[in-house]
């Protein structure tokens, strides 16, 4: 162990998923800051090493990588239940090893910030026991792009991830966070995984107040992306124009008025 | 009024708030997409038009500006009560003006995302109902660069905004947020004025319970910022270390546990 550890910075992803078509140059999705860090990490910790690696091939083309990609060290993140994940399982503090031989660490989700709404809380957090630094380099979040973009609460907001899937829980679970909202004025979000993106928005329409409004907001970087917002009497009057997509994940806010 | 409205574009600013030494490339901290968008932007909706013409100076080093910047329009939200924004206000209409004559806006705050613990909601609302197209460019939010960096919980996470001034509602709102933490498992996160953010703590460390952690963050992009976390029983013996900055916004966070 080195007498002082090396940092563990929470470098952003784009919020692209990879999708084809998109800029060759990184630096027009990602501030430069992160690109230049990213480039001299020798050691990451990832939710899929698949995309960190393309991910790195994004960074090589803009700012060399310190060494050469097959010689960096990738380690997968232990996975949590598909599409229900939990933060409460505590890593093991071998995942933070490099760090506390005085190594700086990446850690780094598929999109957007890691550590937010995926499994690397955990690290961040047995970084923190363990007296490494913690620096998270500026990056975009969908989630708070979507509140901003929502036009919805954004003094008082709340993410709260996965809703049930069957559908009496889903109900019930959607009431509740209608609930909440209207009691504390707090606009509530929620993400799914894209091919029930379609379900989600029927739910949150048969389930919710008229004057209630609900924003959707998907593939925010890509021209594709939109972000738009209603009440859910309007969206049931006038959802013929929204081309929900079924391979983006969307993230669907909303908000009690009244 | 065109046939087809102008976009309202949310531009991301920095978190430095202009701090001395910064670097003179504003494509370190933001994405050059970003910076590309409000280059030729001649209309903006801003917090603060003093800060806003700062920005655009640093865009106009990076990429030059389409119009001079004394013939820009640049108009200021109206403002909330200091400290204690409220975003129920209607904005007048008048106000996207620009967009309804069929040329794109700009909207932008003194620091991250617009709309985001800022007076922009309003105005992105009356977008929304206008059917101004709303395209948030990414860019980074202090508020979830600290749920990133707390090492608490990601999955679900609400932002509150301030906390009340006076002693006693102070305390029984953050009892009530810790048991809004309990119950929900959500870490919850305020801010306060630069001032006040001794005291904050201070208050957080008095009325919460011993295992309750206490999430920190400060100036995250710059040379002196920082988040730390810890229990409340450890920040109780363990705080000589935290230089608390009275001069920069912090962002806190709770996660009640057990």
């Amino acid at each position: 162990m080195s007498d002082r550890p090396g940092t563990l910075y929470l470098v952003p992803n784009t919020l692209d998923l990879g999708e084809a078509g998109l800029p060759d140059d990184l630096a027009e999705l990602l501030p430069r800051r992160a690109i230049r860090v990213a480039a001299r990490l020798e050691h990451w910790l990832c939710e899929n090493a698949r995309t960190t690696r393309a991910f790195l091939k994004r960074v090589d083309a803009v700012i060399p990588l310190a060494r050469p990609l097959q010689q960096l060290s990738i380690v997968e993140l232990p996975r949590p239940a598909k599409g229900r994940p939990d933060a409460t399982a505590p890593p093991p503090l071998q995942l933070l090893a490099p760090a506390l031989a005085g190594a700086d660490l990446g850690l780094i989700s598929d999109a957007g910030l890691p550590a937010v709404a995926d499994p690397g809380a955990a690290v961040v957090a047995a970084a923190h026991a363990a007296s490494i630094p913690v620096v998270a380099l500026p990056g975009a979040s969908a989630i708070v792009l979507a509140v901003a973009a929502s036009g919805l609460d954004g003094q008082s907001f709340a993410f709260v991830g996965y809703v049930p899937v069957a559908p009496e829980p889903r109900a019930a679970r959607i009431r509740e966070l209608e609930a909440i909202s209207r009691r504390h004025r707090q606009t509530q979000l929620m993400i799914e995984t894209p091919y029930r993106n379609a379900a989600l928005f029927e739910a949150l329409l048969a389930h919710l107040q008229p004057a209630t409004r609900v924003c959707v907001s998907a593939g925010l970087t890509l021209e594709r992306g939109f972000t738009r917002t209603n009440s859910v009497v309007g969206w049931r009057s006038d959802r013929a124009g929204l081309a929900l997509p079924n391979d983006l994940p969307a993230i669907f806010a909303l908000l009690a008025t009244g």
